[in-house]
């Protein structure tokens, strides 16, 4: 396996990584040419599962070439644990390494490379060790020893943790993509406001704990939410795409090392019930990050398989049993993972499979209302990501023609719940199924569109979902006091991530349309005290508040004259006529047919806006998520110690605290 | 004065008005035709001073045309405490009202009516009741009458108000325009992070309390620093452009309705001393905020003169006397406004005015450094903002040649504090001249500039004044801890507002420089993954991280190969080679001679970048603030009180309340 590749392998291994533009690294988490995962500065739960994997890197050409290419195949890896001696870490753990393995796999060194097709190629061996953890609170030192002297050294923290536990239960709230700037957008679209004092507030506003988490991955200061997630669900960084593992750089998407996820725990700790709830497909990265472990978040059919089976089940080569072991509820859209055909796993009737492992299967709202309370639940709405508050409130019409059914039948989905409706039910489903017990529950529910509709610049759309996830977490705070549970439950909200969004005036709508030219068309926008007040929360004639028909904590009117002028850090080439689109979700930017040269505006949207060039390399067709940090809200026992300014994962330690799962 | 005023007089009394583009109102906080200041949900401290002002409206022409053109010059007004009846006003103030006033003012509806010049002419009677107050917590209803049986009802609130102190001192800073994703940015900037933990932070991220707060004016959702300073220092929303007053429709800019700031009140309740430090101009709006009242924030002569002299000095017949009577520190900018000439107030020295009322004078930093502790000290240290720390710290040449002398001389400042020299400084001064009494102190210290290099889409130097300020805060904080005064000091940190601004990726600046089209320079951006890690803390091969010249907390290099790639929600036209500009502060757009077609990109700026057309008006040659709340940060005795949500007026209350202002 030293060997190079042929330029057919070439390809293929290259694809595995990512090399869309500049910044390549050979490894995200490993900058030597040895490798150690768990990486420096990790931090563990007390009882946490996780493996390590060891890889010595040998590049054949470009700056960093060394050995000839030839990889040190007697490295050496100890742990040292506080001020004992470096024990050989096989003993240590008293576990077994796996069998060497050797291979080669390529990456490009800059944009300048990737244009002149001319990879890296690196040789590379390792080993690993599966279903290892450390009980005791404290720091460990790992050193992987190689090439005759060089050393990679690995800190470790197993951290301390509450012998109790404050809660019972938690509802975790996920507005995908969420920045403080839309909470603020949401709330003068659904708040009245008089002389600038607020009348009510947002219900995210009103929590008992304020913080703000840090979201950046391992190697990049960006995030994706595959491993924004596995960071808020695990406590780990990790690179771009990967779900609760370490991204390593073997071939195959199921072999990285893998570490043990707070529902996990849960499952394993507490033996009670678990909760996934989103707005996305159900195999999508934030609910995907509690229940699956897989270096590449597009493997669906996998992660829905995993879902049920647990990762051994798949690939029990590389893996030790831990697993969700089923969750009691699943709901969400994403049906092509499910009904027998290409996007399911071997192509087989995953809805069949839930059915034989006794769960009931909702596939509408009506059924979700008569779903029994006691029983393991697959609510499967729609194929791909659920339709978006406004189609659904505003303009049903949308829904027409989707060709959605969960059944893969071709017909429409027209009876949808909104993430309100799934998560209480939700609530009573995992409260029943641990009445007896009284284990309690864990909860996930996702507010993912917002994050999908500021991809889709459709501003719109992004913060009607925020203001459903506001409705949801009133809602929900209010459910659980009804069933006696608030004063039990850990209520936090957070997001996985930004995008650079804001508001930063208001477009006469009118007066933009009625102009020609784009300079003559940007007159529209007033800003400062000509931004004015929020045309959203008036009556027609401007002069007074008003409760609209969706309730009062959700705009009058969504298509004001005067109307938001917001925009984004970065875009594709697009349009702006700052006017909702009602036909449904906007798409702002095409790849035409037969172009090699990436996105440019799309003809049909926006019509009447003014032209941006936009600032994102060609071959992006949307926005990307940004670097701030976000908003972290949290209620109820345990919810003071969400105060503060602290890294996406401690928000795991903080919720596995509550919950007492380091306990022992 | 009731008649139509002629065409000329037309064009004067509209200048004082916003007219700039849409949203346009008659008069900000006033919607209906009789108008009450303080309006409706204003709040007070228990015995804080302020302004009643009436007015009654007329519009001759315009949708809102009402009885020919005439105001109701009969209005009554009267005040109900609580449950008890509505008392005529001057008899429940023990007050004396003003001459009925009558005038006429001028606005445009929309745009469309701007651009055909077609105004809406009002008439108006108007009356104030001056130099008031409410010393009893509770609600009073405020009605006015008018019109026959017309009613503009305001309630306002009188808070309660702890009776004893938690803080001898307050230190107040204010990153002008600092949004958390500026934070966010700068942490990356000047932080190690080693595998996605970070191994230092910035001194914010550490302090005890986080809130945030909404910083919307009164009559629009987006704030400009005049009206945001007025809602942080005196619990009062007011209009964009406005300090310490209620913008009213009469023409002069010195009489409208005002209130008592946060500095007066502790000037007249304490008895201690007061210091104002800013980055900016002395007399720009946000130290402006601290000692002054004006419609028009850009009166900045009469600003200074205020400071020394208070508003009833330049303008008896509208004022009460409560002032700053001369805050014992002022250090900034805008020797323009102290040295005679036409800056200056009636072309005075002012210097020489501050110096006859017992003030020292410092002209650069070594001054600064020997001044005398115990006397009241005035530093100006150059003509209009104070260079950058960029152009301070790492590209010094860019400061000879700015003629920027104090002395108004046509020489450079050359030695020049910076925020922290200034702030440590303006500390022992007050330290000193309140150690006999006791009193503590207050001063407000601003890194302004946050904002001005915002508005450049300069975001490197933006950056380099937030970490400045933000090694201000950590080396202030290090200084009580010196002198003993650091548990008797609450230290507040916040915004003022925000600016749509985020990190998006990364930016290969050679890839970029290298290619020859637009769309082939946007390849250089690096999005997600691709981001990569922060080459501002790296060596210059990338592989350790070291200490820079200015220290660890700030970045080693600001020229690196990946840079930042940034962006805003709102520009002008202009270009991005997201490559630092080491000739001094950017200008990315211009408005060329001769055109009337507004601003276009500045054909000297970013050579090397690709073009991205704006979404601003045209008339905007700059980036503008945007919505998001901000955040704040306190530390010491009352700083539990910032944590979680609240409106920016909250800020003053919560500051008055730990200095035990509203005792009586």
């Amino acid at each position: 396996m030293r060997a190079l590749t042929s330029a057919v392998s070439l390809v293929v291994s290259l694809a595995s990584l990512r090399a869309s533009a500049l910044t390549f690294t050979r490894l995200g988490a490993c900058p030597s040419l040895g490798c150690v995962f768990p990486p420096d500065q990790a931090s563990f739960l007390p009882g946490q599962y996780f493996d390590v994997r060891l890889e010595v890197h040998a590049p054949v050409n470009g700056t960093e070439a060394f050995n000839g290419g030839i990889p040190d195949e007697k490295f050496t890896f100890c742990i040292q644990e506080g001020k004992g001696k470096c024990e050989e870490a096989s003993k240590f753990f008293k576990s077994t390494w796996s069998d060497l393995q050797t291979y080669n796999f390529t990456y490009y060194q800059d944009q300048f490379a990737l244009d002149a097709s001319s990879p890296t190629v690196v040789n590379a061996a390792a080993r690993s060790l599966r279903g290892l953890s450390l009980k005791k609170p404290g720091t460990y030192k790992a050193t992987l020893k190689y090439y005759n002297g060089q050393t990679t050294v690995a800190t470790w923290f197993v951290r301390e943790t509450p012998k109790t536990a404050a809660a019972k239960n938690v509802l975790f709230f996920i507005g995908d993509g969420m920045t403080q700037s839309m909470i603020t957008a949401a709330r003068v679209l659904a708040h009245k406001s008089v002389n600038g004092v607020y009348q009510s507030l947002m219900q995210m506003d009103q929590m008992e704990a304020l913080g703000h988490q840090m979201t950046h991955s391992i190697d990049s200061y960006i995030t994706d939410s595959a491993n924004s997630a596995t960071a808020l669900y695990t406590g780990k960084k990790t690179t771009v795409d990967a779900l609760n593992v370490y991204a390593d750089s073997s071939p195959t998407p199921f072999d990285d090392p893998k570490f043990e996820t707070i529902a996990e725990l849960f499952r394993r700790k507490r033996k009670g019930p678990i909760g996934m709830v989103s707005t996305a497909h159900i195999s999508d990265a934030t609910p995907a990050g509690l229940c699956s472990h897989t270096r590449s978040r597009g493997e669906y059919a996998s992660i829905v398989y995993e879902y049920l089976n647990g990762a051994q089940a798949r690939t029990p080569e590389f893996h030790w049993p831990t697993s969700c072991e089923g969750p009691d509820v699943i709901f969400g859209g994403g049906a092509e993972q499910f009904f027998p055909g290409s996007g399911s796993y071997n192509g087989t009737d995953m809805y069949k499979a839930y059915a034989a492992a006794g769960y009931q299967l909702v596939y509408n709202n009506t059924q979700l209302q008569s779903a029994k309370n006691n029983q393991k639940t697959l609510g499967i709405f729609s194929t791909s990501v659920l339709p978006k508050w406004i189609d659904r409130n505003i303009y049903p019409k949308n829904l027409v023609g989707l060709k959605n059914s969960p059944l893969g039948d071709g017909g429409d989905a027209l009876d949808q719940p909104g993430l309100k409706a799934m998560t209480l039910k939700a609530i009573d489903i995992l409260q029943a199924r641990s009445k007896k017990s009284g284990t309690g529950w864990f909860m996930m529910s996702e507010a993912a569109s917002i994050d999908k509709m500021m991809h889709a610049l459709d501003y719109d759309r992004a913060l009607g979902e925020l203001l459903e996830l506001d409705d949801t977490i009133r809602a929900s705070l209010a459910h659980l006091e009804k069933i006696g549970e608030l004063k039990n439950t850990l209520v936090v909200v957070t997001a996985d991530h930004g995008h650079g969004f804001d508001v930063f005036g208001s477009a006469d709508t009118k007066y933009l349309a009625s102009q020609t030219t784009d300079r003559q068309k940007r007159k529209a926008i007033g800003v400062y005290g000509d931004s004015g007040l929020s045309g959203y929360t008036m009556s027609p004639d401007n002069s007074s508040f008003i409760v609209g028909a969706q309730g009062p904590n959700f705009p009058v009117t969504w298509t004001p004259r005067y109307a938001f002028a917001a925009g984004t850090a970065a875009f594709p080439d697009h349009r702006e006529s700052y006017a909702i689109n009602q036909s449904g979700p906007r798409v702002a930017a095409v790849s035409p047919k037969g172009s090699t040269d990436g996105y440019v505006v799309n003809p049909v949207d926006q019509q009447a806006g003014f032209t941006l060039s936009g600032n994102l390399p060609p071959s992006e067709g949307s926005g990307v998520h940004s670097l701030t940090d976000v908003s972290v809200f949290a209620n109820g026992p345990g919810a003071e110690t969400f105060r503060g300014v602290y890294n996406s994962i401690d928000v795991f330690f903080k919720m596995a605290n509550a919950l007492g799962l380091g306990a022992h």
